[in-house]
């Protein structure tokens, strides 16, 4: 079955190879490129060590790290198993946003020794994606590496996924007729998706977000919430809903699936009609789109066979592209905002119930995301040299 | 003098880029190569480990590893400074082995924690190629990553060198008339290159090796060596000479230098003339080329742009080549053997004092040893089955 398949064959020697951009044929070339020539560009780069950004490929270059924790919807299949997702991470990393990425796939998950990894790492690349791994731990993670490096880090998961599904929610809701403010939205799943989408909708202005993980609605009531969930319950839950999902969700206009789970179409049937469902496990959605469609008037999935594919390739290749060309040392809340607005955009003279966000492949996403994300960042620079 | 030099601008950018070996134009490509698709060759490979490097990138990809504590000649530059070289072994890896190489310069340079720090990264590569690593702590990093991971690792180095060094010493015995055995051979530097470089002499039946370090000649007077430096003194200096690298060279036939250091002409004045000296210190050879043809036949420097060039690209990549189609867990002495007995064989039909090794451009070089290492890969494999 291995040897017919498409996918298989699709995947046979990998995904990716290393190409050299510097002439290799005479010896002149190899002086040059190599020694004795190269011994220069080293001495400057000890002495001015700004210069690996231009005299390197540090400069157009991420790492797309996992511990193989939290891999798609597969859970912990390790890190030799996670390989073929980062490696697709970082073909489309180069194809859309012409950032050349490097699949590192770590064998553990022990959250101090990844931090000291990826801090060890860190000179070897202009970015650090992070990528499938488990919350709770990839909060810490991320934070620690944020304040540890100069360079961005980004736990996709997280910030990619909130990018796209506030853009998708922008334009769904003009689709409405509703604003942002006046929406009840629920987010179903609480682990590093659910957690970045809640706070990125509150960052835009939604105000009644209501947050269920696999025992029900994060409220007051809940005794056993710690940590991210504990934060999250106190941000959200204005109308101090308690329950199951089937609660979260009763007269709710948006759903957002980002738990990996499967939700009842009775909790669904629940919703205000004519609302929006976003299911976006990979690769099987919370929802059934067909059982979807009997309740909501869009609906978006992650999976790149349906339409609204909502999915994280309309953000990281233009948001590390962005930050790389504008030399940002992270990656900013205005950042973030500034991406989800620009995808939002391109489609939004035509935006469409089939159309709530662009194509992956559409060719107009990563520069309008790349240029956006790089302006705010020369705008947070601006403020903080004015600051 | 930045801005016009040839070298920098050989090197504006790095010198290298990630390439898609897949399409990624339509909606049914992204299905396949990323997300539904994907999923499948995820659970093949946590089911079956061994699968990843079928399906992975990992099956021709290698990772080089330094931590910028030896760099050329430079001495301690640092990880950042050290990645043009890096960058550089990479390209050369591509475009003489196929061999695709990732370049990671670590921000550490103590020893327990570049092991752990590999060990976590070994998943990510088929093989890990150490690169300018100080000595002493280059031998025990090697050691404990060969007994710790499956995959070859292998401190170019010490062996890259010792194999070109190896290769050239066979060809140039030839031209002078002298089996290896019969020849006084002179090794000034007892860092890594210089250890590997005496061992592999050894072991290919060099009887006479004296080594000198900084001090002088290793031997059993010498009350300060320890480690490794002990070691090559029990092991070579049949003669007992003492004192500094002039009594070391004193009726010597062949002088290599691994040193990165100065060796004055009065020293090398005192050689049987006739001989060989290969000094290979970068980009500073040992000894000036035109001193050393006042006193030897032969004369090779590691230099790109000078006749001889003994340099571990005629190693490497064939090396990693090999030991990746065989599937070999590590890189063993015969291996190594085999990879010089490659290398010298090339030329050995056209021999002459200015190609006592193939030019690095050569391309028959890296598939001769490639099948050669293979080949040895596969006969240690069969003893290990049957013995």
């Amino acid at each position: 079955m291995v040897e017919s398949d498409p996918v298989f064959e699709r995947h046979r020697g990998g995904k990716m190879a290393i190409r050299s951009t510097v002439p290799l044929s005479s010896r002149e070339d190899l002086s040059l490129a190599y020694t004795p020539g190269v011994a220069e560009v080293c001495r400057a780069i000890a002495e001015s060590p700004g210069l690996a950004r231009e005299y390197t490929w540090i400069g157009h270059t991420v790492a797309v790290v996992t511990d193989g924790s939290a891999v798609l919807g597969l859970g912990n299949i390790g890190p030799r198993a996670a390989m073929p997702v980062m490696e697709g991470k970082a073909v489309l990393f180069k194809e859309f946003g012409g950032v050349d990425a490097v699949p590192i796939c770590l064998d553990t998950q022990d959250t101090d020794d990844i931090v000291a990894i990826v801090t060890a790492l860190a000179p070897s690349f202009g970015g650090i994606n992070l990528e499938d791994i488990a919350a709770p731990r990839c909060f810490e993670i991320e934070r620690r590496l944020d304040e540890a490096l100069a360079i961005p880090v980004f736990h996709d998961d997280q910030h990619g996924t909130a990018i796209v599904v506030l853009a998708a929610l922008r334009n769904a809701a003009t689709l409405l007729g509703r604003d942002l403010a006046a929406l009840r939205v629920v987010v179903s799943g609480a682990g590093a998706a659910g957690s970045a989408v809640t706070r990125m909708l509150v960052v835009a202005g939604v105000r009644d977000v209501v947050v269920c993980d696999s025992r029900g609605v994060l409220g007051a009531e809940r005794t056993d919430l710690i940590g991210e969930k504990a934060a999250l319950a106190a941000l959200t839950n204005p109308r101090r809903v308690a329950g199951g999902i089937a609660d979260g969700l009763r007269g709710a206009d948006v759903l957002i699936g980002v738990s990996g789970g499967t939700i009842d179409e009775s909790a669904v049937a629940g919703m205000n009609p004519g609302g929006a469902i976003f299911a976006l496990a990979n690769p099987t959605p919370e929802v059934d789109p067909a059982v979807a469609a009997r309740h909501a008037a869009v609906i978006g999935t992650g999976r790149s066979d349906l339409p609204n594919q909502i999915n994280n390739v309309l953000a990281f290749p233009g948001v590390f592209r962005g930050a790389l060309d504008a030399g940002a040392p992270r990656i900013t809340a205005a950042m973030k905002l500034a991406a989800a607005n620009a995808i939002a955009s391109v489609v939004a003279d035509a935006v469409s119930p089939d159309a709530v966000v662009p194509s992956p492949l559409d060719p107009r996403v990563a520069p309008a995301v790349a240029a956006a994300v790089a302006q705010a960042a020369n705008e947070n620079a601006e403020t903080a040299r004015n600051g």
